[in-house]
């Protein structure tokens, strides 16, 4: 079961990661998973409005690591290690992304975790990302 | 061979891209391949100076991207499908990475090319990844 | 709605793949998705009863391949031009292989499909994949 | 630099994987890479003659396993937790796959190499793959 609430996530990002903080929102936090949202502005999209692929990288990878934290405690240093990301339908323009994570692995040394993302209101996602973490053996 | 200079890749990312073509510079372009340098300011860092993740991807995505049209020109419309990003070593604090990139496919749909990126004057590479770009049709 | 049944798909492995249609059963189609069965023999085995690696990738291309199918008809000739497969535990020794796929989109030039799978009568999964398929233009 | 010689991880390969090390030649060892063959037989080809994508798969993990065995010797006992691969260009039918492995990192815990692949006598790769492999801890 989770040991972190959504407040405690977002208390836990504002203070160590000050300069992106404001642009997530954690929505739900469940076992092994969590839905959070991107709050889309200008400076995440590309020209005609669409959100850049840097951006929907970094929803992918700040997901995943809050439903680690949010399961582990806000101690740990997990590290990315690899990202596979697919790009499968343009966003809609100035929409916020909502994304859904899922934990499949959390292991003494490696997590893994899956992400669906999707504009705010529509259906189909526009893309999905896994992502492995390394996590520090003192945790 | 190249159908476009760094000069010219150069241009073709201020008009396009006006809010990150300041960000990177192109500084050599050859056959199915080219070299790509990421200015690093403090937008691109994480607390203790590290070039953030999301940083990282999008030298990967920007440097294939300008591989595949200095191969077949500016009107190309290429659309990232997938990207797998290793993330190796912690990149050197406040300092310029640099990408290497070639391509290893330019189909009539599908253009595939890697990258390996270190740290400006290092020599162990901090990541490495593979782009799928989709070229729409009618090019 | 797939187009294909179970019995239309085992037919359709039979006369197309007649070195490997045993190895696989169809469990049940469903709209963009299906599961699959690795009726797990000697070949796939790794010294100490543990289902091999490419034994599993194939798991993966397969079910991705007929959830395709499925929805397309037998026609398609489609092409797998990526996979990323992330193994996370060792699986039980001598078991079947079940795997759920879901079609994330069915483009006309790309379609993507996701895999989890695990051990039959496991609860956690093994291993998941991703992969792309082209194609063809002419289908 | 590498502490095995091809001959050495030959007869590596015939105790450990009595069952496939027959398909695989080491062509040559270097520092933090080499070469390896895969000798195309039936079981590797799909209708058409063409290699199989497990088989291609299967090349790509045995390349970058003994690349670090090589390295660290044989007692480790590596395990891959991700494969990230394209399959950019129709093989030659019934012809021999070469493999190039490189070696990215070969930290302590995790490895990284990458594979590029094309059939002999052939110039343009076939596929392309990056592994990474989990090093437990008691190596």
């Amino acid at each position: 079961m989770p040991v972190m609430t959504a407040e405690d996530l977002t208390s836990f990002m504002e203070e160590a990661f000050p300069q992106v903080h404001e642009d997530f929102q954690v929505e739900e936090v469940r076992d092994m998973g969590l839905r959070v949202r991107l709050k889309v502005t200008d400076k995440h999209l590309r020209p005609g409005g669409t959100v850049s692929g840097p951006a929907m990288f970094s929803l992918a990878d700040v997901g995943v690591y809050l439903a680690i934290l949010a399961q582990i405690g806000p101690k740990a240093l997990a590290v990315t290690t690899n990202c596979s990301i697919d790009f499968m339908r343009k966003p809609a323009a100035r929409t916020d992304l909502i994304a859904d994570c899922t934990l499949l692995k959390l292991g003494k040394v490696l997590a893994v975790g899956d992400i669906l993302m999707w504009s705010d209101g529509m259906e189909s996602p526009v893309a999905r990302a896994t992502l492995t973490y390394s996590i520090p053996p003192d945790r």
